[in-house]
C-alpha cells in the first residue's frame, strides 16, 4: 500500500488502473453524451446522386451563354422534378429546361441550375437572366459523404450533430461504451435518511444524495446501498453488494472506529488497499483498492465531511468514471484567475479552495467562498471552482494568477467581449 | 412582420417574448440539472447541538491548563458518546473526560476536545498532553446552518451540492421550473425515416434527429411529429398536434415550395409570423412567431439545411429553452481565438464559421473545419465551436482575434498551465 501520496501521483495511480468499460448496443438516440466503441463508416454516398442546391431551373449551360436580365435566354419547359421525386429517364433536351426544387436530382443532360429569382417563369416557357457557371448549385453525388468513408470515429463524443449523421447514414444502433454502475455506500450509527426526524445527534447523511448527483452528472449510474450501522455484520452485507457494481464508492461514518470497520471488513471481503491518504486538504484521508486479482469494482473510500467528500469524488472518482466510459477528456475545463486576497498555508498539502468566479476587466477574478471547513456543504454550493494552491507553496499574494477548475461552467458564458446574456 | 433583423435584434426579440415556465414539484434527486422555483429555507440548526469535530476526549480546559506530552494531566474516565448518541444529561465532573467520537454532541460542561492522538488511555484514566484551546475541535451548533437561514436562492440551478443540501435540510420535493416540451416536425416528401430504405433521390430525415439533440441537450423533452409529407392536410394534422407543446420546431423541407405550405398552414391555425429573416449565414430564413393572442407555443420554422437548422436552433432556440426552464445564463462558453487563417466575406450577414478549437502556447487557435456548406453535417461534426464574424466585417486577418461560442467543452480541459488529461 502506497500512502500519503501526492494529489498527481495518486491520481495517475488510479486512471492507471482504470479500464474503459466494454461496448454496449444502444439506440442511436439514446447515444447522446456516450462515446462511441465503434467507428461509423458508411454504407452510402450522399447526396446520392447529383441534386440541386436551389429551387429552380436545370438548364446545360451552352444554351445560356451570355443571357442576362437585359438579353434573356428563353427555354422550353420541359416537365418538373420535385425533391423526393425520380430523374427524367431521357436527358435534357438542347433549348429545354427543367423545374426543379432544392434536393431534387438534377436530369441527365443539365450540367447548371439557375435559381428561380434568376428567371420568369412565361406559360410552358422560362426567361433566363444569368450565365449559370458550370454545375453552379449542383451538389455533386457524395459531395456530404462517399461510400465507405469513416464518418466517426471510435472514441467520438456523440452529440447532436452526430445523432444526425447515424440518422443520414440509416444507422439506428450504435455501439458506445457501458456506463459505469457505482455502488454509494453511508455509513455510522448516528445517520438518518432525508425522511427521517433528525433528533438530538442524529444527522441526516446528505453525502450519499451529493454523490448520488456527481455520478449522475459524470454519465455514471448511482445504485444506492443506504446506510450501513456501525457493525461488521449490516456492512459487510451492504459492501458484498456493492462489488457487483463497476466501482463502489464509501463515504465512511464520520468515526475513525467507523472507518476501521469498513477497512477491516474490505479486507475480509477480499480487498486489497492500493492508496491511503493523498496530500490535499479537504480530503486527506482517502482510500483507494481493488479485489485480489480482479480489475473491477474500483473501490474508494472518501472521507466522511461532506466536502471532502465531493472534492475527492471531482479528483479521482469523476475522471475514473469518464475514462471507464471512453472519454479521452477526464478533467473539468481549467481557467487562470486572479485571487483577490493572499492566501496562506504551511507546505506539505495541496489545498482546493473553493472559489466564486467572476469575470471583469478581461480576466477571472477567484474569491475564496468563506467558511472552508470541510463540513460546511454551502461553500461547495455557493463556489464555482476550486483553485489550486500547489502542494509546497505557502502563499499566493492578493493579484496573483491561480489555476482554478471549473465547476460551475455557467460563469464560462460571461466571458470575452461576445460574451454574457444575449439580453 | 419583422424581416432581416440583425442576430442580437433578432435574439432580443426572441427572448423579450420568452416566459419561464410554471414551477412543478419533483423528488429532489429528479431536480439535478433543474432551476429551483422556490427559496430554501432551513427549518433546523445544524450541527443541531455542539458537535465533536474530532476522535478523542471531551474535557475541561481548566482541567488541562499546562499540560504536555511531558506534563501530561490525568483525567478520570467518565463513559462514552458515539455520533448519533444522547450526551449524559449530567455535567461533565471536573477532573473527568468522556471518551468521544466525530459528530457526537459534547457533554454539557465540557469546553473544548483533545485529539486522540494527543491522549493515550490509561484502563479508567486518560493521559492528556496538550492544553486545549477554548472550544477546540467543537463544532458550535448551528455552524453549517440556523433555523430560518436562506439556503438556497430560487433560481439556483440544482448541482450535486444543492442535492446534499437539500438532503441535509430533510427536503424530499422541491419546486423547479418545469421542462419545456418542443414539438419537432420535418417535412418533405424526399425525407425517409433512417430505418427506410433510401433509394435514388430521398433522403433519410436527418434535422429531426439532430433537433432532438439538442432539446435533450438543452433540457427539453423533444416531442417528434414525424415527417409531414407536401400535403397541407398532413401538415396541417402534424402541426396542430405540435401547438399543444410549449415550443414548435419546424425544419421544413428543403425545397421553398413546402416552406410556404409550412407557412400558409401556420396561418391558417391562428400563427403570427414575428420575424422572417435573420442576417446570418448560415441560418437566413429563420421565422418566429406566435398564435394569435397566446404566449406560447413559441414556434419557430429553421431552415432545411442541416447545418443551417442546428446553429439557428443554436442561436435561438437553445437559449429560449433554457430561460423558459429558469436559467439566468442562457448563452455557451466563450473564448477569445486567434484565427489560423485569413477569412473574408461581403458585408451585410454576421457569418458563424464552424471551427476547431486548440489550446496552444498559452492561447486558443481557431480553424475553419473545411467546407463550410450547410449542407455538409460532418463540418459541425468537426466542429468545437461557432466563430462569430460580425454582421458589417469583410476581414479577419490571419493571426486577429474573433470570439468563438464553444460547443465541444472538453476542449476547455486543456486550457492553463494546470490543463490537460491527468495523465
Amino acid at each position: 500500500m502506497r500512502e500519503s501520496l501526492p494529489l498527481a501521483e495518486a491520481r495517475r495511480h488510479v486512471l492507471g488502473r482504470t479500464p474503459a468499460l466494454a461496448a454496449e448496443t444502444v439506440a442511436a438516440r439514446e447515444a447522446l453524451g456516450r462515446v462511441l466503441a465503434e467507428s461509423i463508416d458508411s454504407d452510402r454516398t450522399l447526396p446520392p446522386v447529383d441534386v440541386s442546391a436551389m429551387d429552380g431551373y436545370a438548364v446545360r449551360r451552352e444554351d445560356c451563354a451570355g443571357a442576362s436580365i437585359d438579353r434573356p435566354v428563353i427555354l422550353e419547359l420541359a416537365g418538373e422534378i420535385a425533391a423526393g421525386g425520380q430523374p427524367p429517364a431521357t436527358s435534357l433536351s438542347p433549348g429545354a429546361a427543367t423545374r426543379i426544387f432544392t434536393g431534387a436530382p438534377v436530369p441527365p443532360g443539365a450540367d447548371a441550375v439557375v435559381r428561380q429569382e434568376d428567371t420568369r417563369a412565361d406559360g410552358g416557357r422560362v426567361e433566363i437572366h444569368v450565365a449559370p457557371e458550370m454545375r453552379e448549385h449542383v451538389r455533386d453525388a457524395g459531395e456530404d459523404i462517399r461510400a465507405g468513408d469513416r464518418v466517426l470515429e471510435a472514441g467520438c463524443v456523440v452529440g447532436p450533430p452526430e445523432l444526425g449523421l447515424l440518422a443520414s447514414l440509416g444507422r439506428s444502433v450504435v455501439a458506445v461504451h457501458r456506463r459505469p454502475r457505482v455502488a454509494i455506500l453511508s455509513g455510522g450509527d448516528e445517520l438518518v435518511e432525508p425522511d427521517r426526524p433528525a433528533d438530538r445527534g442524529q444527522i441526516v447523511s446528505s453525502n450519499s444524495y451529493a454523490l448520488a448527483g456527481q455520478c449522475l452528472e459524470a454519465g455514471a449510474e448511482p445504485i444506492y446501498l443506504g446506510i450501513a450501522r456501525d457493525d461488521p455484520g449490516d456492512l459487510r452485507t451492504r459492501l458484498r453488494a456493492g462489488l457487483h457494481a463497476d466501482c463502489l464508492v464509501s463515504s465512511a461514518g464520520v468515526s475513525v472506529g467507523d472507518h476501521d470497520h469498513v477497512r477491516s471488513v474490505l479486507a475480509d471481503l477480499g480487498c486489497e488497499l492500493e492508496i491511503f491518504g493523498v496530500r490535499i486538504k479537504p480530503g486527506f484521508p482517502m482510500a483507494f483498492g481493488r479485489l485480489r486479482g480482479r480489475e473491477l469494482p474500483l473501490i474508494f473510500g472518501l472521507p466522511g465531511n461532506p466536502v471532502s467528500a465531493m472534492v475527492t469524488f471531482e479528483q479521482f472518482v469523476r475522471p475514473a468514471l469518464r475514462r471507464m466510459q471512453g472519454h479521452r477528456v477526464l478533467t473539468r475545463p481549467v481557467v487562470r484567475a486572479r485571487v483577490g486576497e493572499k492566501l496562506q498555508k504551511t507546505a506539505g498539502r495541496a489545498h482546493l479552495v473553493r472559489v466564486r468566479l467572476e469575470y471583469r476587466n478581461g480576466e477571472y477574478q477567484a474569491t475564496p467562498t468563506g467558511n472552508q471547513s470541510s463540513g460546511v456543504l454551502r461553500s461547495m454550493s455557493a463556489a464555482d471552482g476550486l483553485l489550486l494552491f500547489p502542494e509546497e507553496a505557502t502563499e499566493i499574494k492578493a493579484g496573483a494568477f491561480a489555476d482554478v477548475e471549473v465547476l460551475d461552467l455557467d460563469v464560462l458564458a460571461r466571458a470575452p467581449s461576445a460574451g454574457g446574456s444575449p439580453e
